[in-house]
């Protein structure tokens, strides 16, 4: 396959930008793929010049791509109005905003793309445009529904061969016993499952489920969720040819010995999955989301809007968003 | 100080007794500070043997150690039965690892010893014989007391600079919301400072205060118990001269630059301190009392039935727990 990544803009005030210039200019450096940007040709022009990036800039749709990437960024324009205002968030940009991913979306549906990395979005400027979605894997989970029933998108975390995927993410913890159910885990186990089997060309990949209570629970005498619902969803995985194994206590699990015996972990709650990850590839992990109809990544950090047009911010976890697109679409070896 | 430290036997079907005469056969290699066994003379001859390991038993009090310790490994003698049957709890052994402890601490207490090892017992077998504590910790705070009114332990898990308290400890998650006041993050904060004063010598411990909800609760919006309890108690601390900063979210906390920044990491529960700490040093993190009038380590591992008398187990943890234990009781440089 020799189409190009779709990378969107992301957010005007935030480093999205700045980054993908930084990477466009370091892409040999950095061995990337070819890539084309759905977003404003101008404003990226003016962010470059404000970054002193010597990066030419060429619209371009995804087809000519490929013969662009070598001598110009490619630029899949989008019109609209995007102010060069780095950490100033501007609700009259939404629209490209909005717009970049919608048509990033298409064109990976369509084949025109291989996959979608999205640089971050400043939800509160989109909201004031008529955004409706809770955040930005949902609203690509609608737009790759195309219409139909969306499907069930899942965060996994990735840096290397460490995998993990929070059961819940966003909520409070005294939440997160209460939205624990045996239907969640076993569904989130089959899109993992599936998506590790496609994406990674795991034949059958192994899951480690963490435990949900200390040391898993012991038994049931620390908590009963370990017991009465883990397990069992664990159970019905298996039973449906799933290679899970657990619950494990989380503490142990993330020892690069233990969670080398697995393709990825199923973490119940967001710390659990994102405190290992962090602690060892803090600004290199990637954001993956599963269960779509096409890939998508994203780099694991927000706008940063203090480091918006200095320059400053770290290219690694884009660049490595980008790589891991590539590799996740890559042909079976 | 010239003092030995004081280690306990604790449970003989375990792999402590193996683990505590490794350790003198490798104290060279090891760099181990002279240490005295606080156990049964003969059973640690039998396990010796069965182990193969050529170490020297010469029953010795504390004050005789330091002469003893380059010839022969140093035993305080408690009397009573104790067979040698790795893997088997005798509940006929109970008296001899309870009065090891207790006479253990006491010569911590009476400055005969400069400090107290643990290794690890198991409670079961004890329970029947009568113990009446919660756990290992409570003993020992139990004991220090002297029949007045106990300190609160704290548990603090280090490896070299890192160092995490979690808040809660034994609970299911669900009960940890619950389990967060003021009082106690306050309470928890001025022994973190008091005992990283005194016992590392740290003028002003700057302590990080882990957030309990995903990104410290993004201001509120995701639970509550970071506005409201935690940053409240982090003011108290604060006001009473004690440098906590927080809450911080605890999935960006423990990337090695970050933590470095500090001196500690209090966190909320279980997982949130011990996930990183197993992540970066499996078996050779440290677990440390604080909050008592003595020190005391102990191995951050339990009795690993199975292993005992095998040989197999590792000597990391419980070196490390003997070195933190010589490194916190030396005077300072």
């Amino acid at each position: 396959m020799t189409a190009p990544v779709a990378v969107t803009m992301g957010e005007p005030a935030g480093i999205g930008p700045d980054l993908i210039l930084a990477l466009y200019a370091r892409r040999k450096a950095l061995s990337l793929p070819p890539f084309v940007v759905y977003g404003h040709a101008n404003f990226l022009k003016a962010r470059a010049k404000r970054l002193g990036l010597d990066v030419a800039i060429a619209t371009a749709g995804p087809d000519a791509a490929a013969e662009t990437f070598a001598q110009a960024l490619p630029v899949a324009h989008i019109e609209g109005m995007v102010a060069d205002l780095p950490g100033v968030a501007d609700e009259r940009a939404a629209p490209v905003v909005i717009n970049a991913i919608s048509e990033a979306v298409h064109a990976a549906m369509t084949g025109h793309c291989r996959a979608v990395v999205t640089a971050p979005i400043h939800k509160g400027a989109l909201y004031h445009a008529g955004f409706k979605h809770p955040g930005h894997t949902e609203f690509l989970a609608d737009l790759c529904a195309m219409g139909g029933r969306p499907p069930l998108p899942i965060m996994m975390l990735a840096h290397e061969d460490l995998r993990a995927v929070p059961l819940t993410i966003h909520v409070p913890i005294k939440d997160v016993p209460g939205l624990i159910n045996r239907k969640l885990i076993l569904d989130t186990l089959r899109v993992m499952t599936h998506d590790l089997r496609q994406r990674f060309h795991l034949e059958r990949p192994r899951i480690a489920v963490a435990g949900l209570n200390p040391h898993a629970g012991e038994g049931g005498s620390i908590g009963r969720e370990d017991v009465e619902i883990i397990a069992p969803a664990i159970a019905d995985a298996q039973a449906d040819g799933i290679a899970a194994v657990g619950p494990l206590p989380a503490d142990t699990l993330f020892h690069p010995p233990h969670w080398r015996q697995y393709d990825a972990v199923l973490a119940m709650y967001h710390d659990q999955a994102l405190i290992p990850i962090k602690t060892v590839a803090f600004d290199a992990g990637v954001n993956v989301t599963l269960g779509l109809p096409i890939v998508r990544t994203s780099p694991d950090h927000g706008t940063a809007f203090d480091l918006a047009g200095t320059g400053k911010a770290s290219v690694s976890s884009f660049a490595a968003a980008l790589a891991m697109a590539h590799i996740m679409t890559a042909p079976k070896a």
